[in-house]
This record gives C-alpha cells, sequence and structure tokens, in this order.
C-alpha cells in the first residue's frame, strides 16, 4: 500500500513559502478540501516537511532543511523541483528487504534505518525500480 | 484524492517485459499481493498501460506504443523511466478548472480533453505544480 508520496518543490528554506505558493497548498486546500499539516523540521534527517492527506493517500512536500539535506541534490538537477519518490508501507519490512535483496533488486543501505517518522525503512535503487526512488517503511 | 501514479518504465514496445523485469511487478506482486492488470493497448493516447493495484492507490506503468507517444520526451530525457505524472480525482472536474485558471495556474489545454480511461481530464503546467506533471480527472 503507498503510504506517502513525496514532492521537492522549490522555495528552499522559505518557510512562508509553504503555507502560500506552491501548487499544491493553493489547489489541493482549496479543490479537493484537503487537510495540510503544519511545516515539521527534521534537521536530523535535513528536510522539513509539510504533509497534504489526501484521504486514501498523503502527499508529503519535502524541502531541504540544513546545509546537507539530501534531498539537495535532487534540487540541484530539478530547478523546478519535482516527484522526488514514493514510499509504500509494507507489513513486514524485514520479510520485504529479503524479498528484495532475492531478486537482486538493491537497496542503499545494508540494513533498515529509523526514517524520518520514526519507523524502519529502506530505500531501493532507483535504477532496479524503473527509475524511481522508492522508500519501502514498516506499517 | 489521488487515483492513479504514473511510471514510465523503459523496456519499451516489450511487452513481454511488462510482465517480468519490473520492479513494481516483481515485488509488487510478491510482497505486497497486489493485482496486476493485463498490458492494455490505447493507440489513441500512444501507450500501453499495466495498472498495479496497491488498495488505496493504483501504479500505473506506461509505456510508449506508436511513433509519437507523448511519454517518448519523457523517456529520452529519463533513460532509466521515472515518475511520469499524478493523477488526481476531483469531484467536479469544471469547476476544478474553473479555480485552477483563477489561481493562474496553466493548463495544458484550453478545454478538459477525454483522457485515456474515457473520463474528462485536464493536464497541468508542471512549472506551475511544483516541478510536477499533474492530471485532474472527473471521478
Amino acid at each position: 500500500m503507498i503510504c506517502r508520496l513525496a514532492l521537492a518543490p522549490t522555495g528552499a528554506n522559505k518557510l512562508l513559502k509553504l503555507r502560500k505558493a506552491q501548487f499544491l497548498l493553493n489547489t489541493t486546500i482549496d479543490i479537493l478540501k484537503a487537510e495540510v499539516s503544519e511545516p515539521l523540521d527534521l534537521p536530523e534527517h535535513g528536510v522539513t516537511t509539510v504533509f497534504v492527506n489526501l484521504g486514501n493517500t498523503k502527499l508529503e512536500l519535502l524541502y531541504p532543511l540544513g546545509v546537507k539535506s539530501p534531498i539537495q541534490n535532487f534540487l540541484d538537477k530539478n530547478k523546478n523541483g519535482g516527484l522526488h519518490h514514493i514510499c509504500i508501507e509494507v507489513d513486514n519490512i524485514d520479510e520485504a528487504v529479503k524479498s528484495i535483496k532475492a531478486k537482486k533488486i538493491r537497496c542503499l543501505s545494508e540494513n533498515t534505518k529509523i526514517g524520518a517518522h520514526g519507523k524502519p525503512v529502506m530505500f531501493l535503487h532507483p535504477k532496479d525500480c524503473a527509475g524511481v526512488l522508492v522508500e519501502i517503511e514498516q506499517a
């Protein structure tokens, strides 16, 4: 099950923009009556996040925070921002990782780590995932 | 509500690959027990589609079909494939488009068109949507 779709808009570090100028806030609040979270700084993960709750899934807006943000490279390559990754929830991440490795899909770390939302996660290599950065998260 | 997340894997026009080599089929079927549709050619839209049903949302795998596929340009720029667009369902697309235009978000056509799935759709300009190609679809 997909739990989140992470976007990386530009307007880095300008938190005022988070609530104002971006399409996804402008239109999803207005047209879809979506709930939008307050911006949350996660300095240990180098991002500021805002969640847009679309009912059946969530959009996660990611903004770089600090000097070594893991999304800065993406924003350097994608000047207008873009779709950064998808996150798929699984019931048993250890089983999932075992199965992924058995299929020769490369993981970006040897073991799961605690992700930005306090749960074990694993990132998979985009080249093995149809060009898409995929995060697997324990549900 | 998000209804689809469209990915454009490489392996164009090799339909055997649709059911075999790609990560999203390999892993989502196995780990997530997702339902995967048969490949469907949509020659009038220049794509072959495969849906992966994740319960709360769908992944749509898009493959170019024919010589003028609208996703060929994307695949030329993204050699490994990637996240092509997101599709958001709305209850009333005419109202949604009116609201979008009022916000000076550019639409890619003057009026809605019938999309690949038989419903009225409108595509929005990525530069006005945090770098993301967004499709609005009548629910």
